[in-house]
């Protein structure tokens, strides 16, 4: 059986105790493939009833190290859907009018409408995290910062918006490789940023704010850590997550509606005249 | 052998001379099966280029009558795709911040960034086509509108951005089935609009609209009319279209930067010490 890590609320979390190579005791990606096609369907089913009833939204928020493939996995779980009810939005240093607003703003100007789903890659959790890591605030800052993300969560959730967050967790060693592999493949050049072999050189500082952020921002919605350093089974993790996540809206296609009869016969005898 | 229309520039167009419902010569779905797998893969590989390169953009514009399946094929033809390397939307009645700027504010502002493809279900061509019918503006006015659509085309071409335009062509009866199903299957009750049945009314004049805009707006962009009574051609013949269109991007893998392999050294020399 297969276990996914979804961390209690405002408990203390050290990520060294957690394998980043952990299968949760799958031994192949053979082994949930079955289950791997039915999901998807299933996934696709339930983003039709969301956008049919329009009654809900969905924010999955993924954050991660360097490498540890935020981008990879909302392609590999999210293409399939409808384009047409999926936003996807990437954050990264933010710009000069970003930048003169709070933190939040530019993450609520695109929170998702009713009916659709949204993925961040990266999101607001920057804030608490590479802030902290250059110096940029302090540590009573991001515990002010802690609490503004806990109560914009409790916004969005009292508004029909329901939120999951992913952590994803690789080792070292492990990132060292794809920026290895990022180097030597010319077609996996483009990826590559030498920024993030600066980032790498605070790895354990990271670790400790990520820490951090796992505890305190747990409140509305848990953290999923999902052991990422083999994809398949980040990949198969995430998925279940997604489709969970749905199924727990109790989505039904919208009642059908008694008048529409009337509009048939309607129809019929007009254009017969 | 399947033959695609693309109209040719600034003639007259008549939309009666082509049938909804044909299919290029080709019998089934099944004749192009091996194709259109062939097609959503080369499709995907294009696409990576073009978020690697990140020179160009792409904008799909799609028009047609009421079921004329403007969604489903975007759906079925944009699926598959990254979803962080696609915007998709739907453009409705304006909002009053949009309807307090000119016709074209609202478009603009969803035009596509570098490495990325947009599709617009309608778009600014509504406002010289549902404005026209309901006498919201005059024809000297839409005479202007033809104008602004032809320079907004050309500013986002000079600007790295190809613009391809489909008209999705449907038949009054097709329309009606389409109408009645929306009705009856209480699954998609949800689709039906009462005032579909009203616009129905107009379709003569919208027909002649439809005309005049092929015919004017055909300048920096052609557009393609796609039969569209028959699905699986209307899906497979946009899909053509599409990967058509990116092919002619001639996207190429980004150039290796000969740096990278400098960073691989001090990677290791640095972690080794």
């Amino acid at each position: 059986m297969d276990k996914q890590l979804v961390l209690p609320v405002k408990k203390k979390v050290e990520l060294t105790s957690i394998d980043p190579k952990d299968t949760g005791g799958i031994l192949s990606k053979e082994e949930v493939a079955v289950e791997t096609l039915k999901l998807k369907e299933e996934f696709q089913d339930l983003q039709e009833k969301l956008a049919a009833t329009k009654k809900k939204s969905l924010l999955f928020v993924f954050q991660g190290m360097d490498c540890s493939g935020k981008d990879g996995v909302i392609k590999k779980v999210f293409a399939g859907l409808n384009p047409q009810g999926v936003s996807s939005y990437s954050f990264k240093t933010p710009t000069l009018e970003e930048s003169e607003h709070d933190f939040l703003w530019r993450a609520h100007n695109k929170a998702p409408v009713l009916g659709h789903i949204t993925t961040f890659n990266r999101s607001y959790y920057e804030d608490v995290l590479i802030t902290r890591v250059h110096n940029m605030i302090t540590d009573k800052e991001a515990k002010r910062r802690f609490k503004d993300i806990n109560h914009f969560e409790e916004l969005l959730s009292n508004n029909n918006t329901k939120i999951i967050k992913i952590f994803l967790h690789i080792s070292k060693e492990f990132q060292l490789e794809k920026l290895k592999s990022r180097i030597e493949d010319p077609t996996k050049n483009w990826k590559f940023d030498p920024s993030d072999l600066q980032e790498r050189k605070s790895w354990k500082q990271y670790r400790k704010y990520y820490e951090e952020m796992l505890e305190k921002c747990s409140v509305v919605s848990p953290w999923h850590v999902i052991p990422s350093d083999n994809r398949w089974y980040r990949d198969y993790s995430v998925l279940k997550i997604v489709v969970e996540a749905m199924r727990s809206l109790r989505l039904r296609d919208p009642e059908p509606d008694p008048e529409l009869l009337q509009y048939l016969d309607q129809i019929s005898k007009e254009e017969s005249h």
